[in-house]
């Protein structure tokens, strides 16, 4: 039996946790600053006080100052932490973690690498821990499921991104289970860009539809409008995507994410309230204070293809629909899309 | 004030009825050998019976064998006709109609072409009507949109697919309105196909649904086997599109319309019946007889690609969704699916 200790107790870290117990991993669950009355509440009655079931029999409980005694013997650390929590998670685990011991990070996200250069957090970790001195690989986890999904074993498909294939293998075969369904790739850069972008094209769709629901009436649904912005979505995350040289496979899993986002995630709830005409402030109000990673990565794609356009590199024009989701977060104000920009001519 | 005279006074064809008045235009709507009680109805009540409301004022009626009076005057005449409706379309109207009229079909399917070879009906007509001696060009308009969508004035984007600019301009300058919005392009191919093959992909998803909907309960979204499922489709559909050259912008649109479709269209539905475990025919009879073209096209997608394999053009293996499609259509039983033949290692 191997041990995998998991980082960060929220809704991804509990997830993966039910999907490492099922493969016959003992998990030891390990709360970040932010969680420790979630660990009191795990010690006292063996689950997450927002989560429907129990964690499986025999999952430890760590508070954080205790991580080092977590991974301890562990096959591999998973990093579960939310984009909030990038900066602590490099400067009290990875700098102190032993170089040996493999990280998979399941944190979604962009960071920005400065100059208009989007990486994943795995790519700033290792950039900011080879500063000191350090030299790790990080691995990464993403794809199109809802960490609600995965424990209601849905069957998910998500992938594993790093370098090394012999760690990479070992990660899949220790995680994956009859309805946890793992690829593997070795394009990092690509695979995480396409699971991060998604959150600011899946807003687009679903503000799409949020506007055509407050101006047409919930009772009608609205396909041909969401499935217009959903085509001219795809156009530019596949735009960004050559331009981080994505391989095709990557950008793939991040047009099923976009699908998976648009139809059923937290975004989606985002979108649909600022369609509808509320500031972002009150539709984050709303929906109870979320934490929503999506506003971070849309103001960094956004602010990475102004400085590549300043450069040259590309021409604003192609991104319509980026360009209107900025704005509509810009100024608080909805309004109808450019739905000319999204058609074509090609005569 | 053009006039534009629509053959077949379906769903597609009202919906477009409803733009071409909205535009300005003074429309004709001739029914098809089916259409004869449709016919009466408009007559009496300027409305069709599954209608919520009326025909724009002005719309005249005609019944099919009337329709050479109707295309008097026509800028050009619009075939709305099921692809069941293909060969009379052909025999009665395009052989007889003069050539110099520009004709536009909104009939979504392939044709056959032989030795694996699909097209769209256009080309299939184009072809017929060589042999006869007749030379004419065929344009088509097809998209991501529900023609209910479209009669409720929510935002649709079409593609308008043919020979010559002139002519392609001039339909969408017909046919445009401030929400129906028209892309035009010469990749008629590879449009048709990419707008056809969604069919055989969305019933992939649904069915997906339909499964764990069964199997899990209808209160849990389901949204990650979706995605999963949803991924594989975009990789097989651009696997055929590629075979069919089709450029890029047409293959966006098929991903589009793979959205709409597996979210809010019929072959839905007919995909959830299948999911649940209901055989083909249970399911047609309980969707009330509808015209399922979807399930011509599958055929043929699928008849193409094992053509194509047995000559060494393609390899099965990588069509796993359409596979396993195909196997339930013709078993008549569901089954898990394929999921570990839908991740990739690229290591």
């Amino acid at each position: 039996m191997a041990i995998i200790t998991i980082i960060g107790i929220g809704q991804i870290g509990s997830a993966l946790a039910f999907v490492a117990a099922e493969n016959g991993n003992l998990v030891r669950l390990v709360g970040t600053p932010v969680d420790k009355e979630v660990v009191d509440a795990c010690k006292r009655d063996g689950r997450h006080p927002k989560l429907d079931r129990p964690y499986p029999a025999g999952t430890q409980y760590y508070y954080c100052e205790n991580w080092q005694e977590a991974v301890e013997g562990s096959s591999f650390v998973i990093g579960a932490i939310s984009s909030f929590g990038v900066d602590w998670f490099l400067e009290e685990i990875l700098k102190k973690l032993d170089p040996a011991m493999p990280v998979l990070s399941a944190a979604k996200g962009l960071a920005d690498l400065g100059d208009g250069k989007l990486g994943s957090y795995p790519d700033y970790w290792v950039r900011a821990l080879r500063k000191c001195g350090i030299r790790r690989n990080i691995y990464a986890l993403g794809g199109p499921g809802t960490a609600m999904g995965i424990m209601h074993h849905d069957h998910t498909q998500v992938v594993i991104c790093g370098k090394e294939t012999k760690l990479l293998k070992m990660m899949k075969d220790a995680l994956q289970t009859s309805w946890f369904h793992i690829s593997l790739t070795k394009d990092a850069k690509g695979l995480e860009t396409a699971v991060a972008i998604k959150n600011a094209y899946a807003l687009g769709v679903s503000m799409a539809l949020g506007y055509a629901r407050k101006a047409h009436g919930d009772e009608e649904d609205h396909c041909n409008s969401q499935a217009a912005v959903f085509t001219q979505a795809v156009k530019e995350m596949i735009r960004v995507l050559d331009l981080q040289k994505a391989h095709f496979d990557s950008t793939l899993i991040g047009i099923g994410d976009l699908y998976v986002t648009a139809t059923g995630a937290r975004t989606r709830q985002l979108g649909l309230l600022l369609g509808e005409g509320k500031t972002c402030e009150e539709a984050q109000a709303l929906l109870g204070g979320m934490t929503l990673e999506s506003l971070v990565v849309i103001r960094r794609l956004a602010n990475s293809i102004t400085i590549r356009a300043r450069k040259g590199q590309v021409n604003l024009e192609d991104f319509p629909l980026l360009q209107f989701v900025i704005g509509v977060l810009d100024s608080g104000k909805m309004e109808e899309l450019p739905w000319n920009r999204f058609t074509f001519e090609n005569i």
